[in-house]
């Protein structure tokens, strides 16, 4: 695959929601994610593939087989469609890459595809999955785990952003329908196979021959709101011993959370936290704080998360403080398709297999369609940040992998 | 004086911005304050008092002398205005008393006066002074820290609140002129002396008998804007030993301002603080936190700090990130003046004399104009959150006493 071609296509959405930090502000249902979506409506059209948005606001682009065949009478999805994708949303100021490569990638490959001349004989589809890094809406993988059934509609139309808008006041006004969110266990019935190409987000290929990987498996992780909450006051009259600064106890819990992570072998990260009233002379009322916890199994995550919650309590009972501590969500172990990852790696020329901390779309949507991940080199192993990077070279290889893999299980 | 009157008089300012919380969102220069300032202006039409704003937006009422009698043609200022007053502005969420009551009382005392047939010799004022808190442009005491020429115009102007308005934008939106802002020597050498009225922030009058205090000092304090910056990266794939993470040396510094101000016998608080880009699935590039330290004397507030400092920076070292420390402002220890807090506690019976750790006007002023400080009964000892409190019977009596002192030192 030409290096230009990846530039060319890349270059069409380089600048929507860039922010002068030279990250992204891309959250969804907002002005640069519709922009996004209309972007991705006229790659749809302009190849002649079928357009969909689908109840829950994911969209779809589809190269239909010509005449649906089955290749394998015995196989779950006889006349199951191979789709890839991923998704448009970015955390704050995040990088270029997370999401939007996989997209960007999809539509290359088919171009690729139909340049060689290959004719599918199965529906290939490129999906691109909304909030998948739950950056507006706290909830990541919200699109897939919507289709899923993963999560309740009720719960996710409710979902507020920071400016206390909802799912559903959002998605009204970007003329969605939140009333139609939920389950869309046919849709799900009609994919063979999804596979999910994404920048790698840490340095697992660095020094390496491949540009490209297959993923193992991910990190079950998750992530909680933790309340801590004391009795504001006044910062210079109240004495000390009177104070039930819950300050003091978040700065405790933010430590715990490190060291509990690091002897028990996993990740723990505080990157959000509100105070309020949030005044330089008034002690907190309250301090809210999130988690981030991941692990290479859940034993460790459980470990990491018990040690967090029994010292931070016991801290907090010294501060006079009380802390309350909530899912907003949990993501098992993802083990991904063993006989296609198998079949994909190969196919790569062995490509080196690696697990990931961080979550996917393609994590929930394991769950119910044999699933696998291709990571394309990150130079930097920086990750929803600026810096996040890859080489024009590295992304076209990328696309080419994914071509091959389609081409592979569905032409 | 009747606790009726008080009670009218309070009732007209009560509602105005007041929050859910019970607390009050008084910003200077937002609708609240013009809704104050507005009556204020009323107030003063109503009494007859010449109303007068001055070119930092602090407000007066004045009685006039009818004719200007020379007290005492040795003092500093023989013709000289008593001055009394406060400000309007809250703290986030702050109680109703902190600032109000000193304004209410000042225009309660000149009723008493007048129904008492007095007759001023000096010209009697009430100020409101602005953004005393701080609350929305981060420097504490700013009306009279501009007239005393305490900071400079340009700083001033310049200066943002939580939305990035400057200073100078709310006042041009408001209709006053920041142009003007700066010194005003001439207006300060009118004033021979100045009373502040104000709510105590604590329970040095609980359980005692007098409703009123005189202040002996206020604590020097301050208030410092840290800023802690590392590297933003994914909160799952980065590696604990890779990170740089400001959240973890922010953590450390809360806990250690507090242990320094223990230790040293001050008190040290952070009750604000903002993380970029405050994603949950991102490690911060930043976290900025803002300081307040007090302490009974100069010597205790430098070891806080240069104990803080150290420690911190120590710490930052271990986490490869960097701190950076400026002061927001800085207060001297304030003695208020000898005879006249000797007169005043002498003429209110022999009240109770203590300090404060809070700041206010009559600090800043007291460096130009003989001044004094009267603390009302606040039995819950609770300042700048919605639980403060005072009777209207201390709060009568406060400005019965207030009556008391402007008939001494002006009739």
């Amino acid at each position: 695959m030409d290096t230009g071609e990846f530039r060319r296509l890349w270059n069409e959405i380089e600048p929507i929601g860039r922010a002068d930090s030279g990250g992204y502000l891309r959250f969804s249902w907002t002005e640069a994610d519709l922009e996004l979506r209309q972007w991705f409506h006229t790659q749809a059209k302009r190849r002649g593939l079928r357009y969909e948005e689908d109840r829950n606001g994911n969209l779809y682009a589809w190269w239909d087989a010509a005449k649906e065949q089955v290749i394998d009478p015995d196989a779950p999805h006889p006349h199951g469609a191979v789709l890839t994708g991923s998704h448009f949303d970015s955390v704050p100021h995040g990088g270029a890459y997370d999401g939007p490569l996989g997209i960007v990638s999809g539509f290359l490959a088919i171009d690729a595809l139909r340049s060689a001349g290959a004719e599918p004989k199965r529906p290939i589809g490129i999906a691109a999955f909304t909030e998948e890094e739950g950056g507006r809406f706290g909830v990541p993988c919200l699109g897939s785990r919507l289709m899923t059934g993963a999560i309740d509609p009720e719960r996710a139309r409710a979902l507020t952003d920071p400016d206390g808008t909802t799912l559903a006041e959002a998605m009204n006004a970007a003329g969605a329908e939140p009333d139609l969110i939920g389950p869309d266990p046919e849709r799900l019935q009609r994919i063979a196979a999804f596979i999910e190409l994404h920048i790698e987000q840490g340095r697992a290929l660095d020094g390496g021959e491949s540009p490209v990987a297959v993923a193992s498996a991910i990190w079950p992780h998750g992530r909680w709101r933790v309340t801590f909450t004391g009795v504001a006051d006044h910062a210079g009259t109240t004495r000390l011993p009177d104070r039930r600064d819950p300050m003091l106890t978040f700065a405790f819990a933010v430590l715990a959370a490190r060291k509990e992570a690091r002897l028990a072998g996993g990740v723990a990260t505080v990157g959000r936290v509100e105070a309020e009233p949030n005044a330089t002379n008034a002690i907190a009322s309250t301090v809210t704080a999130w988690l981030d916890v991941r692990a290479p199994d859940e034993a460790v995550l459980s470990e990491i998360l018990s040690g967090f919650e029994s010292k931070v309590t016991e801290r907090a009972g010294r501060d006079g403080t009380e802390v309350a501590m909530s899912a907003e969500s949990e993501s098992p172990i993802v083990e991904f398709d063993a006989d296609l990852r198998e079949r994909v790696a190969e196919l790569l020329g062995g490509a080196p297999v690696v697990p990931t901390a961080a979550g996917h779309d393609a994590g929930v949507l394991s769950a119910h369609v044999p699933t696998a991940m291709l990571f394309v080199r990150n130079p930097t192993g920086v990750s929803h940040a600026p810096g996040e990077a890859a080489s024009d070279e590295d992304c076209a290889a990328g696309a080419a992998a994914l071509a091959a893999v389609l081409r592979d299980l569905a032409c």
